[in-house]
This record gives structure tokens, sequence and C-alpha cells, in this order.
């Protein structure tokens, strides 16, 4: 047990690794950030050369650039491609931050609910440096991996992945394997572990309201002219009928029927719907009727306005009828509804939703994912299953999500892998929110679950009857 | 013809006085421009000095100060009280402004279309000079001015003038008057002057939408719980009914009926729709059933969305479910509409009117004024009526307006003095707006138009028949 070993002594360089690379603010939407993203790229190239992975290299992209490392020694095992992601989320309301969100902390004092602290400490910074530090642990140890890895880290995850496709198509050979692991991902809790055998897809869009040339005094014109924000609030208002569904034609075209296994996951999942909406500070639940919380997470689409903003947003009031108001909309999607179809119905519904008086402008946003699903059954599901069992002492259940993870369906359609979740994050880390945290217990698990899992996809596949 | 002479051998400090005073950015909204306010403030203390105006001084109040000047030896002829605004409106969005707010500027090239540009320009630092200029040219020419004269010029109109109740029941021996004339205002165009006879008041507040403690991952937790920014938007599209009255109970309460009179006012009003439609950008007129364009401004009340704010507004997207959405709102009031009972009427209905699980919270902004109204047949109006038309060279109409100058009620109820409106913007100004605009002609014709003014006023207060 010379790799488990390793792994103990090196406590304080890994927790280091994530400070360090926490304290990079690698936000990728945001254009005054490309030179972070170019260290943390930088930063990593180092770093998986200092773990003794071969062939590291950056991969540019027209974007911003992935980072890949491998190692092939181990002849006759599988080959896994081992997915994370080193760009972070904006940080904005920045007041609602505890602490500032690029100059991340950690607390070891034993005591339990220990965490780290910072954005992208679980997304996805914690997440990906878990399999480096296992393939480190084996390499610096035993001088060798029991199954073949090559890493591919990009820079562009929480913007959709926009360049994730070519960069896949152009470095087929060079990122082709036998099964395809995200470390961008996470567990139910932190006694639970599960296996995610779907990710919703999604689409994003602007909607820009305008009705005159630019504001104007509301005493003046106020009455006489409509109002952008009230035409946009109406257009919004109305995107979604009484029941809670989406009322674009065409929004629901291609959705799977929700099956009795489907139901029976959610339905085993472990939730409690009272205690989860008490710790969001949500008053109950609300979404479309006739389905579940979990349901309405995991099987259904959904809209939503992720921003809203127009006129007038100073201290105190100023008088204008505005000339123009903007909502940014995300939307979630689900097997079998196609991005691109979906966009099409929602520049349509743009198009022909105009309300009186109003310019409707559609604006195509930056996010754009297939809804991902697989099947139950695999050797990675089956390594995965055992690893995660062994280390959280209780048996693994299968479950969907209702995030996006581009990596998963653009890598099963250009590379024919169809990847799993493998990641350590716990649905109370806050990710994408102010004061994101990781649990220290949680990336010490993660990391020795990464180090059993290598091992048991060269078991699993050195079986007879294994079949990817 | 002494005072005329004055006038127009002054004209380049009455351009430079005009430009200066716009070159202070005081912005009365943003407490960051606190120091320009005073330095307006102080540059009137000092301008209205050299004008030969007596016992200057600056009124303090519990918000911004006021200016005070005075001349009081006409012996037997009337006091005038001249009120106007030293402050400003914001200047956001700055890009659209095509040179500097606080850079003003001014061509004078004989070619005619000729404007001073600049934030203030028009509204309201170039209609309180046009008097102060008139007086100096008495003062300095004929060492007499035909009427007693009082200046009053507050720095707190654009925000409501919070403090002026108290500043004029505080100075109420100082200002008292036999009639006042506001330099707040504006004709109907370059060639035809009206005298209003009516303002809108108004109230504002802010409503905030939270639904949640934090901004949430929309993938996560999207689709199973109430978003703010689509509670808000169902709650200010639910704010007018299908006819674009405002749908809150008790918001109507006092408003008067509309007369024949009112309605041939409206009617006599020169007033091309499809060329205001086409000028101010918008696609045509909107605004509640069964009222014309003009009615729509001058006497009904209304309710704007000023601003709209909540979730992410930058460049691209951010996958969230927002934790709360905000909505500036304010109301323009006609008689006899009570501020205070529309203020209970507004917070009852946010507070009855809360969507599914969502918390909205009800905030009073600084902006609350009484409609106003006065009658037609005063010595102030006769005096008007008949300098006007010899200026602008036609017949003095009668209108209302759908803006709000606090002053006026505020004066009425205070000093028991109805104020009328002798202001030279016009209508294509810009006014609270990128790129305002004062035309030259009307800065020269207006301070012609007070230098008679002030003696017809004594003329017309010394016939038999005056009354004020």
């Amino acid at each position: 047990m010379h790799v488990r070993a390793g792994a103990s002594h090196h406590t304080n360089k890994y927790d280091e690794d994530l400070i360090q690379l926490a304290k990079i603010a690698s936000i990728s939407s945001l254009p005054e950030h490309n030179t972070d993203i170019q260290r943390a790229a930088e930063w990593l190239f180092t770093r998986l050369k200092d773990a003794e992975l071969e062939d590291v290299q950056i991969l540019q992209t027209k974007g911003q650039p992935a980072v890949y490392g491998q190692w092939l020694h181990a002849t006759g095992a599988p080959t896994v491609l081992i997915y994370g992601h080193y760009d972070v989320q904006p940080v904005d309301p920045l007041d609602l931050w505890t602490s500032p969100p690029f100059e991340p902390t950690v607390s070891r004092t034993g005591k339990g609910q220990e965490y780290f602290r910072g954005r992208g400490v679980s997304d996805d910074k914690g997440g990906l440096l878990q399999p480096v530090h296992a393939v480190e642990a084996y390499l610096k140890g035993r001088k060798a991996l029991p199954v073949n890895v090559k890493f591919l880290i990009e820079g562009q995850e929480e913007i959709g992945s926009p360049n994730l496709a070519e960069l896949l198509v152009e470095h087929k050979e060079l990122l082709a394997a036998d099964m395809a692991l995200s470390a961008d991902g996470g567990q139910i809790s932190e006694k639970q572990a599960g296996i995610v055998l779907g990710l919703r897809g999604g689409v994003a869009f602007e909607v820009e309201a305008q009705t005159v040339g630019q504001d104007l005094h509301s005493g003046l014109k106020g009455g006489s002219v409509q109002n952008p924000v009230h035409a946009l609030a109406q257009f919004v208002a109305d995107l979604h009928a009484p029941n809670g569904s989406v009322a674009v034609d065409g929004f629901y075209e291609g959705v799977r029927e929700i099956t009795a296994e489907d139901r029976a996951d959610a339905a085993a999942f472990p939730f409690d719907e009272a205690a989860e909406m008490e710790s969001l500070g949500a008053l109950g639940p609300h979404g479309e009727e006739g389905f579940s919380t979990l349901e309405r997470r995991w099987l259904r689409p959904t809209l939503e306005v992720v921003g809203i903003y127009g006129g007038f947003s100073g201290v105190g009031i100023k008088t204008i009828v505005p000339a123009k108001a903007t909502a940014k909309i995300s939307c979630r999607l689900v097997p079998d509804q196609d991005p691109d179809h979906v966009m099409s119905a929602l520049r349509r519904h743009v198009e022909t939703h105009a309300p009186p008086q109003t310019r409707l402008k559609f604006l195509p946003l930056p996010f754009r994912a297939h809804p991902y699903i697989m099947p139950r059954h695999t050797v990675a599901n089956r390594a995965a299953a055992k690893v995660l069992k062994e280390v959280f002492g209780a048996p693994t259940l299968f479950y969907r999500e209702g995030w996006t993870i581009p990596f998963f369906d653009l890598c099963a359609s250009h590379l024919g892998i169809q990847p799993i979740s493998f990641g350590f994050g716990l649905p109370t880390d806050g990710i994408h929110s102010a004061n994101e945290r990781f649990r220290v217990s949680m990336y010490d698990k993660g990391r020795e679950a990464w180090i059993r899992m290598l091992q048991e996809i060269a078991n699993q596949a050195a079986k007879p009857s294994a079949s990817s």
C-alpha cells in the first residue's frame, strides 16, 4: 500500500496546490481575466510535469487553451481520459462573500466541518487536482500506473466549452481512450456516493426590448409611449404557462417520457425537501406542475432568467422612461432535445411575441450543450460503483443531475466514449455562488477514491466478461 | 431702451456664465457629487452678488443648500419670487453622449440651430441664469428694477426637493412675495409660447423580490425554486390592466374628471403625433385606452418602471438563479390625488401581491410632490401672456404639463402664492437624457422675455383692476 501512504504523507503539498491554483482569478466569462486564464494554464502545465506526466502540452484553441498530459506505459491495460476544467465562475455580487474570493483559505484543525474557501475550490480546481495527485502518488511511489492515463483540462467550461468540440476533433488521436472520467462532478453527500447517468444540456440567449431611441423624461413622456421594462416584464411573465411549463412553441420537442426506472431513481435518492428549501432560504418548492423537485431538476427542461437590467439602477431615483431593457436567459435541456432546435424555437418566439410598440432583439449567448445520458452497465460504472462503495461505506446509487458539462456529450459524439462523472463536490459547496467551499474531507476522500479507481479499472478490464 | 442694449452687449459674458456653471457636475442624486453641489451653490452665491443683488446668502437645509438674493427697493411695486434649481440629473448611460456631459460647449455661428450642449444647460442652469441676467441688466443699466425681486435657487429639484417644504417654512418671511415665477420650465416651440396651468405630482418606490438566500446554480436548482426575476416580471406585468390603466387598488382615488376646457386646451395645442413618435424613435403611441397622447401626459396619472435589475448583467452568461431582483418605480399624479394616499395604496399592493414563494419588499424612494393646478386669470398670467405674445409673435396658449416641479405646490401650500412657469426650454432639449442641449436663440429670447416681464408685472399691478 505504498501508494496510499504516499498520499497521506503529502497532505500539506496537496493543500498548497489547491490554494495556489485557487488564487488565480481564472474567470472565463470576463475578458479582463484573460491573463489569469493564461497563468492558470501555465501553472497546470508545470504541475503536470512535476507529477511526472509525459508529453505535457498546452493545446491552443480559438478561445482559452487546454492543458494535456499523459502516461501510456501500462501495456495491455485500458487508457483512461481524465477531464477537468481550470476556469471558474465570476464572483459578483462580491459583497456577499465573507472572505475575498481569490484569497483562498483552508483549515485543518481535525475538528471536522473543515473547508477550503474561495472561488473554484470545489468547481473544479479541487476536483481536477485529485486525479493529478492520485497519478503522482503512483508515479512517484510505484513508478507506474495500473492503467494508461491522459489528462485534458480545459479553460472554458464555465462559458459552455465553446471550443471543446473543435479541440476534440483536432486532437482525436492524441485523446483516444477506452473510457473517460470527469473530475468535474459531485457526490450526493459526504456519506453517500452515486453515479450520474445523465446531465442536462443547455442553451442561452439574450432578449433586448427597445421602445424609444433614448431614455426619456418620465414626466414629459411617461404614460404615452411603451416602457421597455413593462414590455420585457410582460414578455418574461408570458414565457411560462400558469402550470409552470415553458410557453414556447416547440420547446419540448423530443423530450423523452419519464420512465418508471427514472422515477424509481429519483424516489430512492436521499432528499429532505423541507430541509433543502430551508437551506436555500426558499419559502418552498416551485416549478412545473406534476413533477417532484428532483424530477424537475433532473428530468425536465427549464427556462430561467439569469439576469435582467434596464434603466436606472443607482441609489435613489431617476425619473425616466428607459430606452431599453435586457434579459439574459438560460435553458436546461433533457434527452432528446436538440440545442439547435430549441434555439430556433426561442428565436421564433422572440421574433413573433413582441409586446405592443416594442422591438425585441434576439442574441444567442455562448452556452450550448446537448443533454447527456449513458447506460448503467459499463466497465467504468462497475469499477466506480465498487470503489465508491468501499470509500463511502454505503451502496452506490444511480441518479441524474440537472447541470451541464458539455464535455460529456462532446466526448461521446467526437471521441466515441461515454464519460462518467467521478467528482467529489457536495451540493452544499455553493458552486457558482458567493462563499464557494470544498470539504477538506472530500478533498482527501476523492484522492483516495481516484487511487483505488485507477487500479479497479485495470482489475475490471482484465475480467473475461469486461465490455466497455 | 438702455436695458435691452445692455443685454445684447454682454452676450459673451452670458454664454460664459452658462458654460462655467454647466461645467460643475452638480448631480443631486449621487452622493459622490456632494462637493460639486457645494461648488455650484458657491458659484451662484458669487454670481448673484456680482449681479448687484443684496442680502445674498446660502440657505442650509438637511440636504443640499439653496441660494438666496434680493433687491427690494421698488417701493409700491409687487415682490416677485423667482425660482430655479442648480442641481442636475445623472448622466448614465454615458456611452450615448456624443460629447462629455460636463464639458459644455456653445456655438454662435449665426447660422441658426445653434445649441449649448451639456448636462443641465437647459434643465435648469440655462433657465435660472436668464432672470439673473435680466435683473443684472436693470441693476447695472438703470440702477433699479421695476419690481422687487427675491431669488430662490435650490439644489435638490432633481431628487424631488425633499427639504424644500422645511426651507420655505423656516424662511417664510424672507421669501414672502406677491407672486412667484419659476425659471424651471419650457415653451411649446421656438415660435409658440404657452402658460402652464398645471403640473403632475409624483411619488416613487422600489420593490425588491427575493426568493432564495443567495444566487444558485441554475443547473443544480433551476426549475425547482421560484426565480425572483420571473416573480418580479409577473408583478410588474400585473401593475397595468390590459386597457393600460394602473391595476393598483386606490391608485385613482381623487383623480378629477377631465373637463371640456381641459380637452379643448389639449386639442388646441400644436402637436403632430406622428412626427413626435418618429422623433422619439417610438413605433407608435401607447398608454391608457380612451385618452389622447396629450391627455395621457397632462391629465392622467401614470406608473412607470424607471429601472430594473437583478442577477447577472455582465458580458456573456452566468448560469444562475438570482437571489433577488429590484424594480424602481415612479408615479405621476394629477389633481386631486394625494401622494401619501397613493404611497399607502402602492405599499398595500406590494404587501398583498407577492407572487408564489416570493418575498416582496417595499421601499419608498425620495420623490414626492403634490400635483399642481392654478387659475387662468391672475396678474402674473396676464403679464406673461402679453410679454410672451410680444416676444414670440403669436398668441399665448394655456396648457398643462406632465412633469413635476415640487416648488409649485410647496410654494402654494407654504407661502400662499401660486407660481407660474416662465422658462424657455424646448421639448427637443433632451432634458434628463443623453446629449441635453439648449437653443442659443431660446437662451437669448428668454432673457429678453424676463426683462420685459419684470416691467410688465409692474404695469399690470398698477392697473386698477389688478388682483393677484
